[in-house]
């Protein structure tokens, strides 16, 4: 392949990311012309919408202030000359696109709801086609939007800017800090936001006033619904933005730093688009037959996945052997391996976590002896279950490093990043089926609280129960592709530092200047980054001990969130005349607006201290100490994320498996154990355990960002 | 000083250890002449004693068959060349010696408990008195053994085969695995029988037969007192002997990397010397008035603590002043942090764990809402609780590699070594502030179940609650010298490889051979130890997975063994005729003898994961990848025992604070809630935790041991 074609060939990145868009604009028209159901169910779905509406005006405001006050530090600092002079703007369009996709995709998720419930009156197709449609639009919008926004910014850095390879790469790395940010408050926000309300419902509705679940009458309750589409929905589709967007950038760098020039930046780029086109071919095949069991549901589902998976890996082949040249197909083996270490996390999640295995059996057994055992039954699950995820990522890097590197350490690096970029590859269509679950989720609610027939009802059961399935297989995916991307995000730190090191050499040999010892030191990098250097030790443990301590504020954000519900609950079943009665509406938006005060009021505190730990460690103990901290933060975030994720998701489906009548059924001593389970397992499952995936990925992009500013004003050099 | 002084100073050592040994018989002798108390009580000790004596006995057993493999094994590597020949013998007396002081310390503790008993009946002080001196005789055995180990193989290395200095501490440093691995039976073990013997004794005596706590006629409850000795006299013990021996070996390794020789050398040993003394005049100041709060017997308590560990703060000084030269005086202030660290995070320990704190007391609060939130409130507490431990650890760290090391590498490790030696310096008293725990909980239940009048069981409760908190405290000192030792033989497993690879080198050099690459880059050792290399960062996340694998098969462990001691109470309460009468005896030695097997078939695959980890991990990814594994574990391994100690110590204090009668007392529903916390937070505090200190130094010193193995046959070099 020729430069020329090889630099025509970019123009391939915003072709695909608007067919993405173009293609979730048509499936945003698909769902929205599907009937809205009875006007029971539309009332129901509006107030979902309207509550949905307020928690994002709202979000927006508190993300607005933090934006402002970041954009004034970057800026700040660009001008001391530590960033490039397009970061601080850079960083402002990465939050924009990131809420952007967060907002469409939660808009269609609060549309399809009814939409859902109603056509799965007519036939259990009509009803996945409709639930997995509006996820497909999150999906596509997330990458399509990615896309753009990288597209954009290496357009005006290239041919406006006119700016070299190595120093567009390096500039673009910068800008995923926007997307990070964005994607810690949906995440941490729409955790906090999504447990305060189910837990506060739960209190108030069903404990004191002893109205059913899901009654519209319950303030709360809608607070609940709009919870699932917060963080389910907006918090999964910012995380896995973020993932995305952070591999990309990651790649490119490296790919600079491995001497791949032009060549190699292509390579995640044009991946990236065979994945639109992979993933839209996907979503054809996701179709089932009347009389389906969750077996063949699930199978429909999986191949539109795995098809997605084997045309990206068909396609790759020739595709980098043309571009980077045939010597360097081992690249391939690395895409190979992060695609297969995806799917595979993926299946493990579900082995552990699924009633039809072996752990999650056994949970459902421990709570036979009472609540205690339960837990830690359930707590042992999880931790046990961090030993195969952890294997296959490591395999996946050895693989990915050695295949893609045979040797040579850089082109070593570009391997373990091009991995994590084939496992997003395909991002289009496993956020589909991720996204899938909450709409299902609602759609289940609004048939239930609508009065829809028995047969709709097991009909929305199915494709619920089904979204719990692709609900975990989807977490595990997306810890797995945080883990990845925060390595090659580590990579890239330490490349960023070496080349800022000896620029400043450069600039101080110029002047005559004597280069001190710290700064020549970080120029080598190699004889830097030493364990047994206590600057990185200090790191390495408080970078381990950070997700700990995250998880620590998160958890009590949610049990202080759920209080204020609570009051709020009670206030207006007190002071709204007829409410119990069905004759006055409940303030629905009240209710939601205090989840969403109390959530971004909560998240504040471990937000700021995910942004400053990298920063005051870098201060204080120089880039090394920072090295570590990120070693430290990815290696015990990860286990811990998997740990949480898989024990919240047992003690789930453990309760589930003693409702379907196993151990005594519903009402059992067994079963009021399993909810205790599944209690804990909230905060853990849907609020800290996911955060951790920002939070690793998060502390990498601040570090890259301020990388150059630490580099030159650190305590300890 | 002159050199011959030096080399004279050197018999301080067993001098010292021969001091410790001889004031613990005294000690011993003094507890033996107190009264034993009524014909009733003595029984009850017997009782436990014969138990304690069974499960030593099977303990042995199976410990007997580990260390012959590995024995087998270790000879066959240092026939192989890759050990000197003198390791395994000296793997088989660090066991010896390990397995003796456990022996001495229980047998101490089990004569003591009912003698503790009796003298309360007469004072507050006698029962102290009695308490804690046989606390003391495990504390200076503890202390008096590990420097006679080390005395007699320096000399033998020294005198009888003549080593040069950097030989001799090469070798010692591979003692150290003996006693590790029986520290790892030892805690794992007693962990596993402890909790074993409290819920299965609970389950079946309290629930189904309905007889009182701590009734005779239940043949688990005397498991249930051997327990306490096993787990926290005898655990306790061999977990400290080996920080205490593996800190003091490292140092003297480090000491020699960083070319100080023979007097480096002498430092750690002589601090050694100078704190059993500390230790013993520490002893002295242990009194208490008769009239006495807890916060008086605590103080009585901390005052002999406190007084030795400024003994041995204001001789070091002049110590290493003279020995090491004035120029290397800034080792003192390393010394100091280690010193101060282990206070202030006994502190810590103490803060987060006792219910006169905010923290504790917040859970307590949340049991008010149900066991789930009470869960959620213990975890958030223990996660919490890992920050300001960090922080000491890392602060104290920096110093000690800045003030010793002032710009040099090599000193600053040694720095960070002997802060680990400063810290354990005073072990003597502060184990024995320790062990005095079970004592007097032992004392308080013989007291009970002899039917002492009311006012000793104050006096016996007043001991007892003491023992919770010094127990607290200790568990904090335990996790803080474990991180600082692990990371002490981290340094000397690098200082290893470099070693070794240049002495490949010369071989291979002197025989015109060709040095391969990955020789020549261990040698250089900071070109090695790379956070982006991705051997290291495999081992980084297997290590980092570790703990929590660990803690998961010891936690399913407890499960497990509690049923087949829920099987056996069962079937002597049908079996044995009139054991419910009271006219017949119940077999306790079975019940022990059950606890014990299944605590040691059960402690199996976990002893042995953490024995095969590091060298499955260097034999595929090489001594990289071992680097990184101890990194990871090391930083993770801390993290989580301090969360699990603290989690658990959290609930318990709950649970008896609510037990005073906050909250609704005992028998509300908050109490209910609360025993859930303590039942979970059982094997958090007193079998995972715990074992965990003993993981991350294991890892450490077999990775050290197989060093020279992994180097040379690793699969990726």
């Amino acid at each position: 392949m020729s430069d020329q074609v090889v630099e025509f060939i970019f123009y391939l990145v915003p072709v695909g990311s608007l067919l993405a868009l173009f293609y979730a604009l048509y499936l945003y028209f698909f769902v929205s012309k599907q009937e809205p159901g009875t006007e029971k169910m539309q009332e129901i779905s509006n107030y979902v919408r309207e509550g949905a509406k307020a928690y994002l005006s709202r979000q927006y405001k508190g993300v607005g202030v933090f934006f402002a006050v970041m954009f004034v530090i970057l800026t700040a600092i660009s001008f001391m000359d530590y960033l490039p002079k397009v970061v601080p703007l850079a960083f402002l369009t990465g939050g924009l696109f990131s809420a952007l996709a967060g907002f469409f995709g939660m808009m269609t998720a609060t549309k399809a709801n009814a939409r859902t419930a109603w056509a799965a009156s007519k036939s259990l197709n009509s009803g996945l086609q409709v639930a997995f449609k509006s996820g497909a639009v999150m999906g596509l919008v997330v990458v399509g939007l990615g896309l753009l926004d990288l597209s954009i910014w290496f357009l005006i850095l290239k041919y406006v800017l006119n700016r070299p390879i190595a120093e567009i790469t390096a500039t673009m790395l910068n800008f995923g800090m926007g997307a990070s940010s964005m994607a810690l408050f949906a995440r941490v926000g729409g955790g906090i936001f999504t447990k305060a309300a189910d837990v506060g419902a739960d209190l108030v509705g069903k404990v004191e006033a002893g109205i059913p679940e899901d009654d519209p009458r319950n303030p709360a309750v809608i607070a609940d619904n709009v919870g699932d589409n917060v963080g389910d929905v907006a918090g999964m589709g910012a995380d896995l933005y973020e993932s995305y967007v952070g591999s990309i950038v990651a790649t490119s760098a490296l790919a600079v730093a491995a001497g791949l020039g032009l060549r190699g930046v292509m390579v995640p780029m044009i991946m990236a688009v065979v994945g639109v086109l992979a993933s839209i071919i996907g979503t054809w095949f996701v179709r089932s037959e009347e009389k389906a069991e969750q077996k063949v549901l699930l199978r429909a589902l999986r191949k539109g996945t795995y098809i997605s998976a084997v045309i990206v890996a068909v396609v790759s082949y020739p595709l980098i052997g043309m571009v980077l040249g045939w010597e360097h197909i081992g690249v391939f083996g690395a895409v190979l391996a992060g695609l297969l270490a995806g799917v595979i996390i993926g299946a493990l999640t579900e082995y552990y976590t699924s009633a039809n295995y072996k752990p999650t059996k056994e949970v459902a057994e421990t709570a036979l002896t009472g609540p205690a055992t339960v837990i830690i039954g359930g707590l042992s699950v999880g931790m046990l279950s961090t030993f195969l995820p952890v294997l296959v990522v490591t395999i996946a890097i050895l693989i990915s490093y050695f295949v893609a590197g045979r040797g040579d350490f850089s082109m070593g690096l570009f391997g373990i990043a091009i991995s994590a970029v084939g496992m997003l590859s395909t991002l289009g269509i496993t956020l589909a089926t991720d996204a899938y679950g909450p709409v299902a989720d609602n759609a289940g609610g609004i048939a239930e609280m609508a009065g829809l027939g028995k047969e709709v009802r097991n009909r929305t059961d199915a494709l619920d129960s089904l979204g719990n399935t692709t609900a975990a297989t989807g977490k595990g995916f997306a810890i797995g592709s945080a883990a990845l991307t925060a390595l090659a995000l580590i990579a890239s730190f330490t490349e960023k530092v070496q080349f800022e090191s000896l620029e400043l050499i450069n600039k101080l040999t110029e002047a005559d200047g004597v280069v001190p010892q710290w700064l020549e030191e970080a120029s080598k990098l190699n004889n830097f980054l030493d364990l047994t250097n206590p600057q990185v030790l200090v790191g390495l443990l408080v970078g381990a001990m950070l997700p700990f301590l995250f998880c620590a504020m998160t958890m009590k954000a949610v049990g202080r969130a759920a209080q204020s519900i609570v009051v709020e609950v009670r206030r207006q079943f007190k002071e709204i005349a007829g409410l119990m009665e069905g004759k006055a509406k409940a303030d629905y938006a009240s209710c939601v607006d205090i989840c969403t005060k109390s959530a971004q009021k909560e998240m504040m505190l471990p937000a700021l201290s995910a942004i400053a730990a990298p920063v005051i460690v870098g201060l204080l103990v120089g880039v090394k100490g920072v090295a570590g901290l990120l070693a430290g933060a990815t290696a015990s975030g990860f286990v811990l994320a998997v740990m949480m994720a898989n024990a919240g998701g047992s003690w789930d489906n453990a309760k589930k498996y003693i409702e379907e009548g196993n151990h005594g059924g519903k009402g059992s001593d067994a079963h009021k154990a399993a909810v205790v389970g599944d209690t804990v397992g909230d905060p853990f499952k849907d609020t800290s355990g996911p955060s951790l995936n920002i939070l690793i990925k998060l502390v990498s992009m601040v570090s890259v960002v301020f990388a150059t500013f630490i580099l030159q004003n650190a305590l300890f050099k």
